[in-house]
């Protein structure tokens, strides 16, 4: 059974659910039997610097959230999103029709480890990522669904994402991605390797006085060593409500 | 003209002063000509981690700040301090002397490069160092003043110092390392190529939404990747005056 959306004939699956995205009064589509988007990729979105005209590849784009928050955002002048899951960017590209951007934005099938391969010569100014997280020491996973899939490095490591996102930018380019900080190490080190200078990270705390639980990362192709650690990123305030940092990077 | 201290019959010369640590009823000789310790040398002694009959070496040691404070807060059996220059060691004895530490606290002139000769085979439990910060992009420093040494990779680079720590600790042991936040790439890659795995950091900010200006660092010899994120440590609250954790710090 499929419902159809009043907006531009696009059609959303019984299972599916419409999202408001409090931003140009873009809409998202989202079925939480997949990967539904979290934090981590609305503040990736805020963290990311794009400029007039520039053009932005969203690694893992899941269901398009990256790339339809930032044309909304930015003056960036094209958009593209990535993700090795056929149903999650089939998904996203009714999304992106149900905003009318299919100008701007497209959604490709495609496996980040052979992103370099088919867009070749193309560089881009700024590339994202919101990757799985999980490497759950070697552990085995037996259940290979779509969540599994978005969450642990089982058809992906964080050294295909790096490794790829180099390979994409131009000299110069900037890389941007959402993380745990668990695991800042390996990430400096990976950044480092592929030449992607890490030269900006946030801390998201829940609260102020907690650990963080996600780091924003900047960086830059080909860039001399120079790290900025901004002020902290804080989600709720004492009392339990959003910052006001918060609430304007989510219905300012 | 020497100043002679009623405690222990310890000569103090006449540029120098005496300055009450809150901790024991201890003293150190401090000289303004030569580099005072700064908050950087109490947080670490903070920061460092010190069980019941473990020894531990502190590099760059300065005024002997780092193994008095330590002999005061913990259990350690041992500590012993080096230092390159000779009229911060001679003054740092002192030091030890006016608090009758003579037989816990031994502070010695050698150069960190070659502290691991020096020792062989015997390992530490912990080494701690408040090493030069500075790396002013390879300008070249004319003025070769105790302070100076004390502040730039002159005479003792960071590679120097971590390659240094982890010859100098056993399996398991572990490396306590203040320094600037600007500087954690170089850090993390160089304690994960000489086999000291970054654990545990603390940012240290200023106010609680402002930029960290310090960062403490815990690295285990040979251990397993897995970084660990503290809480911010705040200097001042809104009012200017200390939180609560920095007066416990000091005077707690």
């Amino acid at each position: 059974m499929m419902k159809i959306s009043n907006v531009n004939n696009v059609y959303v699956k019984d299972e599916e659910r419409i999202d408001d995205l409090h931003r140009n009064g873009y809409l998202i589509i989202q079925n939480p039997k997949y990967f539904c988007f979290g934090a981590d990729a609305v503040l990736l979105s805020n963290f990311a610097k794009v400029k007039q005209g520039e053009n932005v590849i969203d690694l893992c784009t899941g269901t398009g959230i990256v790339p339809i928050l930032l044309e909304a955002k930015t003056e960036g002048s094209c958009f593209i999103g990535i993700d090795i899951q056929e149903d999650c960017v089939e998904m996203a590209k009714r999304s992106v029709k149900l905003n009318g951007l299919e100008g701007k934005i497209d959604i490709k099938t495609l496996d980040v480890k052979c992103a370099a391969d088919f867009f070749k010569n193309s560089y881009f100014d700024v590339v994202t990522a919101n990757p799985p997280y999980m490497n759950e020491g070697g552990g085995i996973i037996n259940n290979y669904s779509p969540k599994a899939i978005a969450r642990h490095e089982i058809l992906l490591s964080l050294e295909d994402v790096v490794s790829a996102a180099s390979k994409l930018l131009k000299f110069g380019g900037r890389f941007y991605m959402v993380h745990r900080p668990h695991r800042l190490v390996d990430i400096f080190s990976l950044l480092r390797f592929y030449k992607l200078e890490p030269k900006t990270i946030r801390f998201v705390h829940p609260y102020a006085d907690k650990e963080p639980n996600m780091v924003l990362i900047e960086g830059i192709r080909s860039a001399k060593p120079m790290l900025k650690i901004l002020s902290p990123l804080i989600i709720y305030s004492k009392e339990g409500s959003y910052t006001d940092e918060i609430y304007n990077i989510y219905y300012g």
